[in-house]
This record gives C-alpha cells, structure tokens and sequence, in this order.
C-alpha cells in the first residue's frame, strides 16, 4: 500500500478521507488489545450462552444487507454486532457443557502461536520460502513422534518424516494418493479399476470420500461391517476374508485405514494383526489415530500404537486432544519419497538454489496444496509452555472424568453403557426404545445447558458423552448428568 | 479438563505443581496481551531484518532437544527463542521490501477477525454445529459477489452460492472432482481413461498436481502452449484445435482451468472467446483468479471477468490482494448441486434435524475435508471495517506504485520491460544473458534490502517485481530500484 493522494484517485473519491493505511501499527496494537479483552470476556462468560445455538435457519442471512458497506464501519460498531449477531448463532465448541462429537481442545499457549503464525503471514510453501517455518514443524513432528514412542522409520531423525496437515480428511487423501501412485507405477493407469480400499463400517465417513476423491471406483471401495462382538473393532480375520476374495477376482488390494479410537464408539482396531494381513498383500496400512492417538502419550495407553512400526503412515490430530485449535493434524510417513513422488511440482517460478541442490524438505511436496501456514508454531509453543508432564496429566484428568460419568451412569439402573469406554467418550442410553433415546437427546440439548450428540454402532441407538472440553470440570459433568436424568424423569413420566 | 489432585497422577507426579489448567483467562488475557505487544514492535521493527533469510539449511534442526520438554518453560524464554531462532529464519513475506511472488496482504481488520475466528474454535462442519459461522460465510460471499458484479447464478441470492476453502489447489480439485463425478455418471467409471483437461503452460503448477490427484491419466493432462503473440494468454484457437483432435480420437474433452492474471507474467486468458470454445463440448470452465481477480473490485478492472456468466466456477484468494492474511480462496459455484453430489457424506454421528428436513447449507458437503474453521470472520471484518472505496483504493495504490516502478525501468535503457504490465506486476529484465539476470536476482537478494523471485515465460528468463505487500510506500519502490541499478552497476562493470 502505497500513500494516496486524494488528486490521484479515478473514481469515489468523496469516499476516501485521508491515506488508507490497513496496517496502521498502533491502530493494530490497540484493535489487538481490544479484541484479547473481547476474547477473554467471552470465555469468562461463556457458560451464560446456551452451548447448541437454538437459532432458525436464516437467522443471520436474512438480517443482512445484500452488499458490503461502501465506507467504514467503527470497530465498537462491528464488535457489538458480534455480541448481537454471531454469539446467538455459535454452537459453543469450547464450552464447558459441550459433550458432543469429540471436543476441540485449546490453550492459552496455542492461541498466542496462532497469533504469531498469523503475524508472519509466511506463506512456506518450500524451505527457502521461510526456513523457520519448515525446520520448526521438522522438529516438533519429531518430538511428539518421540511422545508417542514412535519408531525411527516414522523422524526425520530416522528415515521417515511427518507433516501437519489441516485434518484428518487431508492426511488420508495425501496418503492414499501417495499409495494409489505407487501402485499404478506398477500396474498401469489402465488399471486404476482393479485397486481397491478397505475400512470398517466404524471408519470415519471422510475415508470413504477420500477414497472417492482419489478415484477409486466406488464399487472397489470396502466397508467391512463389525460388531458389539469386537467391541466395534475391525476383525483380521473378516479383513482377511474381503481380501482373499478380492484377490481371487483379479483384483488389487490396495490400501487400508485403520482407526485409534473410532469417531462412534472409540473403538481400536488391532493394528498389529491387521498389519499381519496386509502385509501378505503389500498394502499400504494407514492408521487414523485422529483423536485416541493423543492418550498415547501416556505410558498405560501406549499398547493401543502396538504394531505401529509396520504401517506406512499415522496421523494424529492435536486439535481433538492436544490443545492447539483447529487446525492441526500430524501426519507421519515411513516413506517420505512415496508421498513427494506422488505430490511434488517444480514450476520455474518456485526454483531456487536450495531445492535444486540441497536435501532441503519442500512441504508443499508433502500436501495438497501449495501454499501453508506456519503452523507448527501453535504446537512448539504447547510442548514447551506445558511440557509433556502436564499434558499427560490433562489426557489423564479426562479419562478421570469420563470413569466418573460412566459410574454416574451404572448407578441408575434406568440407563446402560453400550460400548466399552476406552478414552474419555462414554457411550450409553436409556433402557428402552430408538424413539426414547432420540427424545432425551433432544430434551438434553435444546435446554442449551449441555450438548450432548448420538451414534448407531451395532444397529444400536446410543447417546455420545464425549468429554475433555478444556473449560470442563468435575462439577460439569455431575450437572449434565443430573440433567439428564432429570429429562429422563420427565420423559418417563409422561410415557 | 478437570483438576487433578496428585494423589490421583499414577505417574510423573513430581513434575506437576498444583492443577493444571491450560485455559486460565486470566493467563490467557495476560498472555495474549503480551503477544500482541511483539507483534506490534515487529512489525514496527520489520525493515530491521533481511527480507529474505539468509540462514543455512539445518540452522534451526541442528541446534534443537530431540525431545520435547518435560517440564514447563517460562513464556518469555520462549518468546526470547522466537527472537533468538525463529526470526533469523524468516523470509519476511509482510517486509516492504518484499517484492517475490505476490505479496500476501493482511491488515488489522483481518487480524482481530482470526482472533475471533480461533477464539471461537467452531468446526462447523454443518450448519447446526455453528449456524453462525455458515450464515456469515454466505453472507460473505454473496457482498464480495457483489463486488465483483458477478451474475446472480453465482450467487445465494440467486441459484449458486459460494464457499472460502483454504487455497486455489483445493478449489480447483474440488471443483475438478465434480466436474469428473459428473462426467464418469455419464460415461462410466470404466472410461475414466478417456477424460482430457485443459490449461497452458502458464496455467499454475498447482492445476496439474490437482489434475493428477483426482485421478485424471498423465497422458490426457493438456498444458497448450502460449507465447509473447498472445502476451502468454491461452489462445482459443490452439485450445480449439487440441479439443477436436481429442474428440476425434474418441476422448472426452472435462474440464479447462482459465486464469485471469497468471502466476508468471499476470496473463489474463480471454474467459468469453474460451467459454464458447468449451461450450460447444460441454466442458466445466473454472476460471482461477486468485491473484487479479481481486482488482475486479474497481470497475477500471472489471472486463477482465468479461464472460464470467457462462463459465462454471470462479476463484479469487482474498489473502492475496483483500488484505484477509492466509488461508482464504473464495469459491463461486454455478451448480452447487454438482459439488456437493460429488463431495456429500452423511454419517450417522453428524445427522441432524436441520440437514434432514430444511434446505440448510453444510459445508462439509462443498469442500474435501470435514472439519471447517471459521474463516469468513476475518473477510467480514476487513470488508465492513474498511468498506468497498477503501478497498478500491488500496488496490489502485499498489497499481501506481507498479506503474511507477515500470517507469523507472524504462527510463534506463539497460533495462527492458518483458510482459505487458496488467495489475501490479512488473516483469523485466537487464538486456543480456540469462546468466546476467540470474546473477542480478542472486546479488539483489543477498543483500536482504529487498526480495524479488524469477520466472520463464516464452523461453526468456525475466524478474518479476510484484508490487503490493501491505506495508510498502513509494520510498521502498524507489530505494528497491536503486538497489537493482546498482548491482547491476556492480555486474557489468565486471563483466
């Protein structure tokens, strides 16, 4: 931004009073400070909000003028029309009565690393591009890989390497592509309609979609069902079947997501026994650790990553669990060169000395897309700020809750746990019909005082009490709890 | 989180002091308060660093704990860190000096607004799950369509509607990926290998790689060649005559990316003249104006979108040139029903009254991922808080100060302009060898007063002086220039 001369200005001149100075430093300082005020106010009261917005579609959109205002608008304006506008309209994700899903964990120390990521603004698609940015996220992927006892294969301080992607959706397709290339460099695009993909029915839906998005043809995509027999989990032996009689009809095995705590239920597969199948058949085994992989930081959940040094790739979501915001997903090759081959591009107008000459990491090379943030800063500034000590005290002080509701919910013979509590989501309903559990979901949930959300595992109604919402505390889940059963009163009386 | 008495921690209890809450606000308005501080002293600090860094690969990796700390550390010593070993690493993209590539532009306005955004941590992978953050987004889309003077068919307002994904790589696959659904409904998945897409050799390596991705075959990737005749605008006879040579050869002509100011030299493909070619084999046309498509805004610029209403799908980056900070690509859809045919899933655990009954936009059904950041927040805040004349300014600025920069090439007659200027690029170059230019760029560069990038475009190595990083003014230009007369003083007096 140039200085501009009122003389100079073609057209809507009586608009513009003065120079426009969008980074106007002190104007930054003072709006910044306002808005960390804003902010903390905010998570100060944000128990006053009901946690699932209660609004009607077009609640916002038909308020709205049809255009974007020609002048400015005053600051104060603008953040009152958040308060009036927007707060009515959010589901509050960090809530401390939000149950639902799985919570999207944060800390005061990733949102100071998402103001410093945004404060550069680098845009590191290659090394060169901001060196800080590539060898930062090259450290902190080996340090939450040694977090999580990973194998050498998986650091760069070994022969692997890992990335942080946006989510989980990213990392899948990434790899997936990764092993679909390396694939038809063997057997021809001409191909392409023999691969074929495996999950459980407990995989999460974005597998599926990656698996489209990749081209696999729908017809080769396969869901393996499984049961409350396995705890939900996938069975080797049922993976085997699928794959034995793929290969019978000529077909390609292809690639295999298995999941560290399954979005429905929390469900593990055995990665181990899985990897022993696959391997018979060259696949390439993915393991979606999005949010389960997080507890494996702890030495007692660690057994749920056994087998993990014969997989090809993991990925890990710190956003679910680790404290950072969204968004930020790791993701960890055993073959870095795989995924480069399949997605690295050179144009001349990104050439540089560095990559021509160096073993310098180019990330755009290990992702979708070209350009990225500096994301890693969110990460580095959690592992340091707590340590690994505490955050192993916050996977733990989690589960501890969710133990405690489990209890709450064996104590009242009117309720079940349907599904074995593994982490920190509790999965249970009320003795009773499909249509009774869906009543008290809803009865729960548009109070506004809790947010609970539901799954189907099994052919099973069930209710999902998810916790770990960083504001939580003991005293949340005893008053969700007792609403819930004070709902159940209500509904069971009126039965 | 819960709090954690110690008596409860099975192990590393002596690292953990007293409960540990990651989101005390107290801390966290403490915190932020503080962070706000140093971005403000570095950005008044910023001409204080060399623009583009000069460090060695390893500097920051080989000076790093292979471990992450077990116990916390002070929030200053890590502050102290980013200056002592991040800093050093930056290739500073907000410096005024920083004239390579395109300038990623940012403002306060956006900065407040990505506070908001990550404060609210919403994953609004629907519209229940933060009715807010869709209905803004909407809102968004259609002000900026508006200022555009896009069709109504592009518009919420009308019969199409737009979506913010993270950059251009991911709205060109997704648009890509409903463009091949489509076709392959028609066709059959078994005659994937008959689908061609289209763009030049000018068009964004990020084309290709998405072409790849979605599975199109390597050998059906057309990349038509341009040249200075056309100023390395893609001629719609040569896409013509490349078309029926495919369908002669019984292959089925997909999809063509046009841009509209391209990477290298700003090229603009004439988007009505290649719309007629496509029409008449019922190609997707998206048109990627990541870059120039934000000077549309000024009525001056606005033919460059000529045709726009008979393509299928347009987008334009606001972290380029709207001053948003990244990630933001806004994408505009003419069919939504395309998109989200190809990229729908619905599992049981996001099911919801609002998706199953009303005519509620999910996102997650317009993107490749599931989880979604809030990111309109930041676009809202900078389009009220500055308002549409500002934002014309700003853009008509940078272009003066380009213009001035082209003068002064000019006007030394060493130098020799390459490219047409169309926005606020200038591609030029010191009459001589490549091997000249080349040692110009290098001796520019390495001083860290200023950073300009390199492309090849018709076979002519030039250097590419892209004006607009939101904090320069005239003087930077001009000392710039200055410093590129003298090296090449330096160059030729050697030579």
């Amino acid at each position: 931004m140039g200085s501009l001369d009122e003389k100079n200005i073609p057209q809507s001149t009586s608009n513009i009073i003065g120079e426009f100075k969008p980074l106007d430093v002190e104007e930054f300082r003072r709006q910044a400070h306002r808005m960390v005020d804003f902010i903390a106010d905010y998570y100060n009261n944000i128990e006053s909000y009901p946690v699932l917005s209660q609004v009607e579609p077009g609640y916002l959109r038909n308020g709205q003028p049809p255009t974007a205002p020609n002048r400015p608008e005053e600051f104060e304006t603008i953040l009152s029309d958040v308060h009036k506008d927007i707060l009515p309209g959010m589901t509050h994700w960090l809530s401390p009565n939000f149950f639902a899903f799985f919570p999207a964990t944060v800390s005061s120390a990733a949102f100071v690393g998402e103001m410093l990521c945004t404060c550069f603004n680098s845009v590191g698609f290659n090394w060169l591009a901001s060196p800080a940015a590539t060898e930062l996220e090259m450290v902190v992927m080996d340090w939450l890989g040694n977090m999580l006892k990973l194998p050498k294969s998986f650091m760069f301080g070994g022969s692997g390497g890992g990335v942080i992607q946006g989510t989980t959706s990213e990392a899948i397709l990434c790899t997936l592509i990764a092993a679909r290339d390396r694939a038809l460099g063997i057997i021809g695009y001409d191909n392409v309609g023999k691969l074929v993909v495996y999950g459980s029915d407990q995989t999460h839906s974005t597998y599926e979609k990656a698996c489209k998005l990749a081209g696999i043809f729908p017809c080769n995509i396969r869901i393996i069902p499984t049961s409350h027999d396995t705890n939900f989990s996938l069975s080797p032996v049922a993976l085997r079947g699928v794959i034995e009689s793929d290969v019978a009809a000529g077909l390609v095995p292809l690639f295999l997501c298995a999941t560290v705590g399954t979005t429905s239920t929390n469900a593990v597969d055995p990665v181990s026994r899985l990897s022993d199948v696959a391997g018979e058949h060259n696949i390439w085994v993915h393991v979606d650790a999005a949010y389960g992989g997080s507890a494996c930081i702890c030495p007692e959940f660690r057994h749920h990553l056994d087998g993990i040094e014969r997989v090809d790739s993991l990925s890990l979501s710190p956003h679910k669990w680790l404290l950072t915001y969204l968004d930020c997903c790791c993701l960890w090759v055993r073959e870095p060169g795989s995924l480069v081959k399949a997605l690295s591009t050179y144009p001349e107008y990104l050439r540089n000395k560095r990559s021509d000459h160096e073993a310098v990491v180019d990330y755009k090379d290990w992702q979708l897309g070209t350009s990225r943030r500096f994301r890693s800063l969110r990460l580095w500034l959690v592992l340091r700020t707590y340590g690994v000590a505490n955050l192993q005290t916050h996977i733990r002080s989690d589960v501890r809750l969710a133990k405690m509701f489990e209890g709450l919910v064996g104590s009242d013979p009117r309720f079940e746990i349907v599904a074995p509590r593994v982490f920190s989501l509790v999965c249970f309903r009320l003795k009773g019909s499909e249509i009774l559990n869906m009543k008290l979901l809803e009865c729960v949930n548009s109070t506004g005082r809790a947010y609970m959300s539901h799954t189907i595992a099994g052919g099973v109604y069930m209710l999902r009490f998810a916790v770990g919402a960083t504001l939580t505390e003991d005293h949340h889940v005893a008053t969700a709890w007792k609403l819930i059963q004070d709902s159940a009163d209500a509904l069971l009386a009126n039965q």
